[in-house]
């Protein structure tokens, strides 16, 4: 019952600002939750509403000095930069077509970026955001939080230590129905508008993330996919429903099926890899359990912290088996390997290799995978590389 | 706790002849305890191996007069046909290319055939088939086992009265992992020779199984697929691995995914289909249960047997709710519908209206799958109509 | 996906009489359908019920000859002896308390016996019955069909093999739901009356099921117990709950539950075993799994057919891993091991060693448990012994 | 999509103390985070060991000032109640024995307590304490986790709404492995040790959570028990095992069972209740769903933040359905609860009657619970009354 993962030796809060995250949002929430649990950050500035009062009045209500709270990012980013106790770090929550904006002002400025999925609204802008992150030396993280879970990290570690053989198929798929219907709401209005979203509506929101846990757990490359895109909701300008065939670099191939009218389904990502020496199979609501299955052997059931998972999950781990961690603790270890990471930048000192988090090179990954998969889908679901 | 679903009530058992299914076969074996278990058939002859002796062994084990067992199918179609209590019914249960040739022999002489799929090996050969059996005025059945589960009857109903409201997605696979190395048995070797199988090898012998299943629960018509079939063994001659990408008519999208190199997979047949109203979710290892889950509500788990569970289920169902039934009781359940269109055709009588098996146009339709699945999958996966 | 569990190769058909089973009545029909799986039996007589025309109109049902057809059990005893074809074994599906009577007298003239559980209606009748038993030397069976399951023969196999280490704990519940409330039919009335199921109610109908298959598992036997029966629904003259603390030979210990009243229960039996090496766990209502949990190592998930399941299983498994067999093959499969008996019985030959079925001293310990629970619960759940 | 759950909107943080939790513990990080996890609390002081250098030690490696951590609960107590921004609550994360002498210390100050369970180690001291608790006016919180799953408190408002008639059965049970062997780490040795433990073993470690759980989720009151406890592991002086049968007031019956050498158990808390109209089921180890099985109609799995979830799991709810929540959510809840308890104490307010918290007397009335079940296993499992 010892118990891993926890950051709590450190050397002082690194501080938080946030862009977005105002009163009513969701995943603003989710940010900060995961930002407190391991004791790594403080929240200390925000820019969480492009109006000034709800801004303040949001910031107020998380405790924050009223001269830290501001109604736009540009004002933030300056006056932050100037503060001998300014933000280090920022965590962008917008809707998607501010990540762009957002991103390089602080970036120019050389303070670190946690920024949601996915990067932008367009290849284009993803792949300057790259160039300007790179040319900050700040750190930037994408929270493709699902690449964070104890067992996702258990079943990359077999991958790539061989135990599944060569890989030969990817099944993967993330379906919801909470867009079943013609809904308006906070979430839901922006994710359904090309302007604010992107290209891609369910694509975008959750396919890049089945894509990216994919990418993650089994380091394959998808070469070209062929995909059939739709929009089942009349009147909706985006798709809500995604079905594509891939063919991975070195011969795998695989489908991803994302949904956000599967009538019945909460957050049913789950992920299936096939080796020829063995086969894994993982979902995200019973996240806790792994299955890995050896050929021509009984299937074991692999559990966070029990017996036979290893270090690369237990490194991770909060508590012991047994006691299931969610969602939340999945974002904070994001959150807790990117401050391992700022400490070892304010140190001068090289990244402990066992530090893993999506960064830039994913989000312009996933961009491109937003783009091939519309550009398929219009194509007729021509084969389409990345 | 009363009990439906089995036909002992009747006027004396149908002579069942069969072909195929000698020592060493695993189908023949279930066909026989399929045709035993209600007590409507007595299995009185067989050709049960091209080799007159060992036919005439098998037939021996299983309690047969010598003179019923042949080394032809030919000879048997003729001398039953002579006799006074010759077969009324065959069940052929050879490797695919054989289907044809026997089915055509019995059908000739107005023997009802009770056939093992796929259907043929080509859809010239399906249709050929077709107006024979029509020509004929004998009964055909194809033992597609899986759409007489009883939840699968209750999904199908379901679905037919509308509390699904409109279909939008169709999602099935079927996994297996025998086929993940290069093995050598009976079962496998004709499995993987086109010449015994025809030009699909996974596609025909179990993505045949999900399409037909898909198509009965659904009752939708597949207009169009983009298929991408892998075989991933080295010198495999046919298919091992089969992604379809579905268009339905009316608008209904789907996948189907079909493999047998699914390392850590049994039979892993799962049916999903989500519409505007509702969704279903089945499995096949487990098949006593069948989710129903209307938007917006609770999920519900319908068990065969239990509450909430309709007639449709009820009138194919043997024992009460918690008490599981298996693959045999459903291929049973085809052997006993087919025993009432049988004994209805004995009796010059209507074919009631609830009796439901499988036949030569879901055959055909089978075939059609296969083909159009095979020649998307050359033309590098464009859409192709079935 | 080799099949063995069928026992096809014979020397003809075992002619077999059933007492009870008539119009209306569930557990007769499940003992015909478990006769007829394997192609051992031909069902040949039957008093079906006290009140002959009943008697024949169920035979006629059946296929049955008219004159085979009876009005009681003692006639039918005394005749079929005498014909040169009778009965060389009876099945009996009557209410408990008609079990004694009409296995006496069909063992009396060396007839075979295939009774339904519980034995009698109490441990006097038991010990009478075993010693006519024995003194016949005709066979006699116990349909406890729960241990046929081949997943209960693997876990039997393991405990027996060592694998578990010193046995520690058993926990064994049923849980039901169908006489929750005061319901009247015909599998209800008779259950409720002890004046036909005998002191116990759900101890005895479900509770020896339970018992049994724990004894069977482990091979552990109980030394004393202390019980609190219930009857929750008023007017009731049997119990409806039973819950029990056991201590067994040897220092394990365990709890047995049974209910049927526990709302929301199907046949819920479940089954686990702990020992000093290893765990095990099983479920009636999804038998085809067994769970293995080795101290300090990952849990493993067995499957009936799969890989890492000895040979225990594969004698009584009909299909292959992933095509589920349920309640059904495994009450057939005491109907086989019995004609493997029979048979044996028939040639004079020495019964295989392998053959496995409950018989009359797992019934009369099964009545000696019941005994034993109602005692202690009329004590106020004072210790017991058997 | 909202989230609710979460309390960020507040009037600055509680300053918390912590007694115990020092290096290499593992229930003092975990109710760090659960204190961290909503930014409810600051800690700001601690007692981390009775060593003084290893408390400064642990306490540096928190961010704590040097001088608030102190080698003596005593001199926490005494120092921090003098200063002007001393601790209002204290985290008492000790082994057992010393939870009394530090919650007497804190609450004779007037400084509010979360105290870990059990609440000591005999029935005159918890009864002691509830007089100190009371006298004191301060907040006392006994962390019984489990009662603040958002499912659990779903369970319990349908039980108190009526929804599951009058109750009738309460099983419950709390299954792990870790003591199968005779294991020596910080977390067993005090667990194993009547002087520090208490007289219970496994049922005051975590019998006392079934019980706690079984008794929240009904409402009900054990009259009476009888019990069997049992140390399988040689020359354990506490017991490792533990079976009881329950009486309820009002005529439920039940049974509980712990173990701590139920060999493939990690922490398999399961509470079943039924009553005459419904039943429910859960499951800790999958902790966002919740059967609710009403009779005579399809069992319905309600999940967290689900449809037809209510009100009572929503306001404890901190992300939408299909995320998971696990054990340090829960855990955070008790926090969460606390935190409004003492601000309305700040405030001179009453306490929101919606706010939910183990107390003194569920503390008391577990320790009753262990003394009862102690003695009922001396006296050979005689019933005893609480």
């Amino acid at each position: 019952m010892a118990i891993g993962g926890t950051s709590e030796h450190h050397g002082g809060s690194i501080r938080l600002g946030m862009v977005g995250g105002g009163e009513g949002a969701f995943i603003g929430a989710v940010h900060r939750i995961a930002a407190r649990l391991d004791g790594d950050y403080e929240l200390v500035a925000g820019a969480f509403s492009s109006d000034a009062e709800r801004s303040k009045r949001s910031g107020a209500a998380l405790g924050l000095a009223e001269d830290r709270c501001y109604g736009t990012f540009e004002e933030m980013a300056r006056r932050e930069k100037r503060l001998k106790d300014g933000v280090e770090a920022v965590a962008i929550v917008t809707p998607n077509h501010m990540h762009f904006p957002v991103a390089k002002a602080f970036l120019d400025r050389g303070i670190h970026v946690i920024c949601d999925k996915p990067l932008t609204t367009n290849l284009r802008d993803a792949k300057r955001l790259k160039a300007i992150a790179e040319k900050s030396g700040a750190i930037f993280a994408l929270t493709h939080n699902y690449s964070a879970y104890p067992m996702i990290r258990e079943a990359r570690a077999r991958v790539a230590a061989g135990e599944l053989g060569d890989l030969r198929l990817v099944q993967v798929e993330y379906a919801q129905d909470w867009l079943a219907e013609d809904v308006h709401s906070k979430q839901a209005d922006w994710r359904v508008d090309p302007a604010k979203a992107g290209a891609g509506g369910c694509i975008g929101d959750i396919g890049t993330h089945a894509y990216q846990l994919a990418r993650f757990v089994t380091g394959l490359e998808v070469e070209s996919l062929a995909a059939d895109l739709t929009s089942f909701v009349p009147g909706r300008q985006v798709d809500d429903n995604v079905q594509v065939m891939l063919r991975f670099a070195g011969g795998a191939k695989g489908a991803l099926w994302a949904s956000q009218v599967a009538v019945g389904n909460e957050n049913a990502l789950r992920l299936r890899v096939y080796g020829t020496k063995a086969g894994i199979e993982w979902e995200q609501e019973n996240p806790n359990a792994l299955w890995f299955m050896p050929f021509g052997e009984p299937r074991l059931l692999l559990t966070r912290g029990g017996a036979g998972t290893g270090e690369a999950a237990a490194r991770v781990t909060r508590v012991p088996a047994g006691h299931p961690e969610g969602y939340l603790e999945g974002f904070a270890t994001i959150y807790q390997e990117v401050a391992r990471a700022i400490r070892a930048a304010r140190d001068g000192e090289p990244l402990a290799p066992d530090i893993m988090f999506p960064g830039v090179d994913d989000g312009v990954d996933g961009i491109a995978f937003i783009e091939a998969a519309v550009k398929s889908s219009k194509r007729n679901g021509a084969w389409t590389g990345l």
